[in-house]
């Protein structure tokens, strides 16, 4: 009997004018798909980068939710007037946006009762019914809306936010994956790596990826898979490929 | 008589599976969205990350390019098995796939007739009709087919190609912007932030980023219109603004 493989993916939506502006570079995708597949063995299929418009944010919230198992929300949790994502999920859910309870009192505790003002008190308010990502390093938390999951925008909070998310999520299996750095062209094996892809194609993905290093040309070929003996054995033919060719390898 | 603003915007879509495994940081959708948006006046309203799947390539391509003036996409152009972009724009359009002849020239040129091997020579196919974005730096040209500009993934080779695509574009009008830094708080000034936007609403976007610096947090103001006065007008208000609330600014 074949053992049924659990495939678990998630897309995220960053919500931000300051990425679409050239301001700012984005950090997010690349901490939060590291994150997915290395502790969680979860894919992410798809990413969407908007500016803060409400309409465009409720669109793909329905979208995303719809096509994945989960959605990863950075940006606009904040207590500024471009801080709409709590209230754009509220409506795409038809969700309330009310104060949550223990949101407002771990905010009010934060600030103090005196500088409780009516910005910080924004960042209590949620779709209604959503729990909460706790948040270490500046209390504001994040939170999940059915399997919406939002965090905030600047990198250093998210990634003391990420292990918080754990508990909501369900977790799929394992990608293993090995990375083998040729100094070699592109071109040179892009025949032979088709067909050991062909013949792979159900288990394993391989992807080739040119380098530069130390005035060097050369390319990384990974190899990802949920299976392990899969792995191996593709290796163990481009390891033949790499022999033949007689090209040599880089230990990173 | 109002004079008509020419507003041009563009999509940015991503095609690499390296992006979403969380191998690689990408770098292009900060280099391409600046660009456009300095050198061109052209917005970028939307991004797309997805993998090299050829159906997942063409419904993004053809979403993408009915919805805004031009798209751009990065990867999947090179010789080998997952270069994917080419073919999926032909099929996305309904256009021959098919040897480019200046392309193969270009190519059989860069690389001597002896070692121009089938990987070399998929370099030089693209959906019919389409025109070159010529490649100082490693020969393989990047394509324009109807609104959508084909380019490599390697942030290098894409960044010393972007020059070329000017030739193809309309002009639109310039976004000007400036940005205050000050060591305050967003929860601090988010009341009054809001009735200034308020204010400028159909003229001026204003973003506030937090920042964290020498161990000392503040908030960047970032105003951005295509009117020089208005923008003007508004940082006069931030400046009453911030010496009313006695804030400290930054210069950077």
């Amino acid at each position: 009997m074949k053992k049924k493989i659990k495939k678990i993916n998630a897309s995220i939506l960053i919500i931000g004018n300051e990425i679409l502006s050239g301001r700012t570079q984005d950090k997010n995708v690349l901490f939060i798909t590291n994150w997915l597949n290395s502790k969680c063995g979860i894919s992410v299929k798809e990413v969407i980068i908007i500016p803060d418009e409400e309409k465009t944010i409720i669109k793909n919230i329905l979208y995303l939710s719809k096509k994945f198992n989960y959605v990863f929300t950075t940006g606009g949790i904040g207590p500024t007037h471009d801080d709409i994502t709590a209230k754009s999920i509220s409506k795409a859910f038809k969700l309330k946006y009310e104060y949550h309870k223990e949101a407002y009192s771990i905010l009010e505790k934060y600030y103090g009762k005196k500088k409780f003002n009516d910005g910080r008190k924004k960042m209590a308010k949620m779709p209604r019914g959503s729990k909460l990502i706790y948040n270490p390093s500046s209390a504001a938390p994040g939170f999940i809306t059915k399997n919406v999951l939002s965090l905030p925008g600047v990198p250093s909070i998210l990634n003391s936010m990420i292990e918080n998310c754990k508990k909501y999520l369900v977790k799929g299996q394992k990608i293993y994956s090995k990375t083998l750095n040729l100094y070699t062209v592109e071109s040179s094996i892009s025949k032979q790596l088709g067909s050991i892809q062909k013949k792979y194609k159900k288990y394993v993905d391989i992807g080739s990826y040119p380098f530069f290093r130390l005035g060097k040309i050369g390319v990384s070929i990974v190899t990802r898979s949920n299976s392990i003996s899969k792995l191996k054995s593709v290796n163990k033919d481009l390891t033949k490929l790499i022999k033949f060719k007689k090209i040599q390898t880089l230990k990173i």
